[in-house]
């Protein structure tokens, strides 16, 4: 139990005991040694054909939010895959937007997942230099020649580059060295909804897998590669606050604000409430939350000492990228580190109620809304996490408040001695790459199917360098500058190719 | 004091103490009794031209919060009372939208301001059954003949109607029995910031008269009239919490929601300040928030008991009204209505912070807004209440949460003695009606320009009904159904007439 290790004391930030002394470096793996200097040749010569392709992909848009160009996609990545030589392709219809299955029998003993997603955030109204489907090459100062679209990182061009790297093995080797079952969904900007009936559906191929793997592009503008082998779960909640026949105020429409004197209030109601949630610092305040939380264990105390050792001095760095003057309430690098991996969250994500606009409107709102999200760790557990924030509201009062659950999934894991994540490391080793290995991130994926439902080890990892996920101008890097250690689209794919040879060697070990 | 009397145990509502026993009852003062037949008779015979001003009116689109048709409606009145025989008009330039002025010199010894707005709210995009500018009359089966149109009853309606009045009196009689000053604003329904500007412009003259009339719809849907005698003054706020150096959180935009584990919560940060500013229950916890508050005067107490009585029986029908179950925290009839009158209040008007869309997105906003208004009551001020406020964010630690003053004008107030408002009264009770009399009403309008700055006495009122001033489908009721008390707009001129000349009398008299 964290909450042991857990010092609360007012607005003091929780302490996580790190015991363990041994730091973990991916220098101690060796080095993959397959050779595809045939495949490698390969993938330089269809160059051209091949950035063609992730412009092909970048320019269906597929917004899952506004089920714009979805079935377009959806079909556009089932048909690649039937070219590709997948014997079993399907279109998977769920209560939302279709799943996507393809399986590729290479006659293989083991068989890799691949999960992918085929969607991508909403169009950001303004800030965009290029139109987000156009598939434009711009050419970036501090980068080089970069595609710049929507999904280009996220993660259309990464999944894209992977299939590059099929194609060119297949091409060239006759076929891959592992079979291939491809299960994407078309709803992972919206939290994964509807995964688990894609996976229901095809959970007794499924059952057979050795492992999965996601494709992504893990370079920072640096050129520095990293991995990480979780993810945390997450509860996503909108609690909201309306008139009611217990404590009053207007239950159909907004009234005059000057009405505050004689009747209640909601917005002030979800105020309160929310209050109790957390301390004036705004450190969780819900008692027994982190009740559930396990300590760090020996492996994942490793790992963060490595981090944090390879962090070490990058303070400015990283508060940069927030634009953050310091951690939360003062917690130093490591705290706020080890709170990054190891603690669970409570964030207010959005704020609503009355008049949002400029000036001056005077209403008492007969509603409020806060959506709120909590990153959950071992071993908490989506409906745990939400009878507490219940019982925590009952108990001060506030039973009138209604809680909406919108997402709620548990968190995902795989060990660093597990044999796909020692391939997965050396792959990079091979490259010149020793990356920090975070036993998680502080985000949240739907991976739990694979890794708690399944019971299957998984991966996700790759070069290449690409940002504005969630932003105008999203990019990823075709074509670096001189000099520059991010990989371009050849190296990429040339990086997949390595690592699917790798897993797949992998894949025949016993299974940690 | 008020704060002598308000007992504030937790969330009890404060009392407010009456201990007058004695009602004011408007039956106590004689009918007005002027005879205006041949006045009456030329409204009578101009009914279609007049309906056709107010139409050309509410045709004209002012909506001052996006600046349509604000100059043409100010150059449009103008225009009219230099028709109607004002010697001296203007447009006044301000900060803002202009003003306008008229004089109108009878060659009376005394002289009438007539405060009008000319500007309306916006147009809501849904609900409208006809154009809001279209100046069309529709067949309401409840109420008549009503023209729906924006600014009907807010405030073209009753301001037109009352020019219509004073035409037949100068067309009949000559000229009005008292010199007029006409002094307008744009800006009503954005807070009247720049309405001094206005006065100021025209002190001198402004100082040499001697009451302030405005002319405004009363009758509710049953026929009902009412009076009251003041407004409360408002202060109106936005409180902001952002990423700052000092308590941290992101500065520059939204960041990743899961960061919410290592970076300070601008949004948890505004929660908790606003949860310091009121009790669990939503009343008032600022410290000596109410201590400027004077309890209420014996005329105050005397118009309330008068208005208790007008009202007994009726909660079921105001609660109704509100579609709420109850008074706040359980007042009861006689506290709610106290509360309306005499308290101070502090209310949210609008929530806004990071994502407030449908469904999930998981963001850690780097800014959060409250807008908050206060209602405030004799002898209260503005400035000394903002800074209550900033002071109460202070002692609780939260000094980096900025306060902005978008609004903020005193109370204002005229007695129930003056010779003005006992002309008013006597004008209803000649057309049959005996009103509940307000010592003030909840909602604020910025009548201490006059009553306080010029030390004038006030008056607002007039026959008629309409409604839906911030809604969809706003009306005011031009042909009542047969045997319905409503006035049409024939009797609603006829009441300004007798009006006119009553006020005319009243300002001969010594002020009170």
């Amino acid at each position: 139990m964290l909450a042991a290790v857990l010092a609360q004391a007012g607005a003091a930030p929780p302490k996580i005991a790190i015991t363990e002394t041994a730091a973990f470096d991916a220098a101690s793996v060796p080095a993959f040694t397959g050779d595809y200097a045939d495949v490698y040749a390969h993938l330089q010569k269809q160059r051209a054909a091949d950035l063609a392709q992730l412009q092909r992909w970048v320019r269906q848009p597929s917004i899952s939010a506004q089920d714009k160009g979805i079935d377009a996609m959806a079909e556009l990545l089932r048909g690649d895959l039937q070219k590709l030589g997948f014997r079993d392709t399907a279109l998977v219809p769920t209560s939302g937007h279709p799943g996507v299955y393809g399986y590729y029998d290479a006659g293989a003993e083991h068989t890799l997942v691949v999960y992918m997603m085929y969607d991508v955030q909403p169009i950001e109204p303004t800030g965009w230099k290029v139109d987000a489907f156009d598939g434009a090459l711009v050419d970036d100062p501090k980068l080089g020649k970069v595609l710049m679209a929507r999904g280009a990182t996220n993660q259309k061009g990464p999944q894209r580059a992977f299939l590059n790297a099929l194609d060119a093995v297949i091409q060239v080797r006759g076929k891959p060295p592992v079979n291939l079952i491809v299960l994407a969904e078309g709803e992972e900007e919206l939290g994964s909804p509807h995964y688990p009936e894609v996976v229901a559906k095809y959970e007794a191929q499924l059952r057979k897998a050795d492992g999965v793997f996601f494709p992504m592009n893990t370079q920072d503008r640096d050129g520095e590669a990293s991995m990480f082998l979780g993810v945390k779960g997450i509860l996503y909640l909108e609690l909201e606050a309306k008139g009611n026949a217990k404590t009053g105020g207007p239950q159909k429409s907004e009234v005059h604000g000057s009405l505050a004197a004689k009747l209640d209030s909601p917005s002030w109601r979800l105020v309160q409430a929310l209050a109790t949630l957390t301390t004036p610092d705004g450190e969780i305040a819900v008692p027994g939350y982190r009740d559930a939380i396990r300590a760090p264990n020996v492996e994942e105390q490793r790992l963060f000492n490595g981090l944090v050792a390879k962090r070490a001095g990058d303070t400015q760095k990283q508060l940069d990228a927030f634009a953050a003057a310091r951690w939360k309430n003062g917690r130093n690098d490591r705290d706020a580190s080890a709170a990054e991996l190891f603690d669970t969250t409570l964030n207010i994500d959005g704020l609503v109620a009355g008049y949002t606009g400029e000036g001056v409107k005077t209403i008492l709102p007969h509603r409020a809304v806060a959506k709120v999200d909590s990153r959950l760790v071992p071993d908490q557990t989506p409906d745990e996490a939400v009878a507490l924030i219940r019982k925590q509201l009952d108990a001060k009062g506030f039973d009138d408040i209604e809680i909406r659950k919108l997402s709620g999934y548990p968190p995902a894991q795989t060990s660093v001695e597990a044999p796909l994540t020692r391939a997965a490391i050396g792959t990079y080793r091979k490259h010149g790459f020793t990356p920090p290995v975070a036993p998680r991130i502080g985000g949240s994926a739907p991976y739990y199917v694979f890794t708690q439902t399944l019971g299957l080890p998984m991966i996700a990892g790759g070069l290449g360098h690409g940002s504005g996920a969630h932003a105008p101008n999203e990019y990823m890097v075709i074509e670096p500058l001189k000099g520059s250690k991010i990989a371009g689209l050849v190296q990429t794919e040339q990086f997949y190719v390595d690592l699917l040879y790798s897993l797949a060697d992998a894949l025949k070990q016993p299974k940690q």
